[in-house]
């Protein structure tokens, strides 16, 4: 066993202009409702590049592209991932609902369904990623879909945002995948 | 639909003594090889609280407790999660293998299986976390019983090493329930 050299690893890239095009890029969307961290917005759109993310709704007082922070934890993914502005998360909620996606907070609700499990008729799907401190407030989480929690098991009860929103993309990713058989 | 309350979380949430109860936790530990910042380190710990990982070994310069900036974005869980330190990766696999686990490298070769179908024979297992740069040195890779890769669709190809440490930890988890019935 060996580690793939970079020659190897650009085979399997996709070339930043293959990248922007949405069409190509999966049926999952994050909106991002007063994220307060630029690191944790850098890191989330460096896993939406991993992920092939369609878009990132940037709402409220979360931070936007160009910041110097943000560019250093995205690696540069902030100039590659499809992502809007918006004043709030309500108008991106009803935005995407109206375009005929699935909106679901990732929030522990007394309606949580697992991440991991999400059907056909789930996607085209977006998850809502709420603040650090206060996550979804319950006027923006009525308006949601659904919810879908990651199982946690410790004390704490709590992931940061950037890692939740790795586990709950990653997982939605591969549903989508093993639905279109293309696992 | 509605957030759950501070009281439906504690009931939810393990004492701290129960939870350092090793025996009770999932058995999937980590080895952090020369992780260099301290807020992954303190991401990584806040995670291994919350999937109930057995351990987490500190290996090489990867920072150790007590240090304040980990225990601010471990949320304390670096006082809940057993954790050792290591003077080298290298011992860390040796004692792992020993012990009877099987140790699988998070890493991108030409041998990766997807981090997500794990078997019953995996467990317990132990993942291998690299630097945050130069991820797993080969002689360390030579140890391990094989590797696991998150599949990446995009122009960088990579996670940080917190978020990937999530995703894995999640989805080894996941299986684990899944195997034993659990889910």
């Amino acid at each position: 066993m060996r580690k793939l050299v970079h020659a190897e690893l650009l085979q399997r890239r996709l070339t930043a202009e293959e990248a922007r095009r949405q069409d190509d890029r999966h049926p999952l969307s994050f909106i991002l409702h007063n994220v307060r961290s630029l690191y944790n917005v850098g890191s989330i759109f460096r896993s939406a590049d991993a992920l092939a993310l369609r878009e990132l709704l940037l709402c409220g007082y979360t931070p936007r592209p160009p910041r110097s922070e943000i560019a250093k934890t995205a690696l540069g993914a902030d100039e590659i991932v499809p992502w809007s502005g918006w004043d709030t998360a309500l108008e991106a909620v009803r935005r995407e609902k109206q375009a005929g996606r699935t909106v679901l907070a990732l929030e522990l609700t007394d309606a949580g369904r697992p991440h991991d499990e999400l059907r056909a008729a789930d996607f085209p799907l977006t998850l809502v990623l709420g603040n650090e401190l206060t996550g979804i407030d319950d006027e923006l989480l009525a308006e949601c879909d659904g919810a879908v929690e990651i199982p946690m098991f410790g004390v704490k009860h709590s992931f940061n945002v950037s890692v939740a929103a790795g586990i709950a993309g990653a997982a939605a990713v591969a549903c989508w995948r093993r639905l279109n058989n293309n696992h």
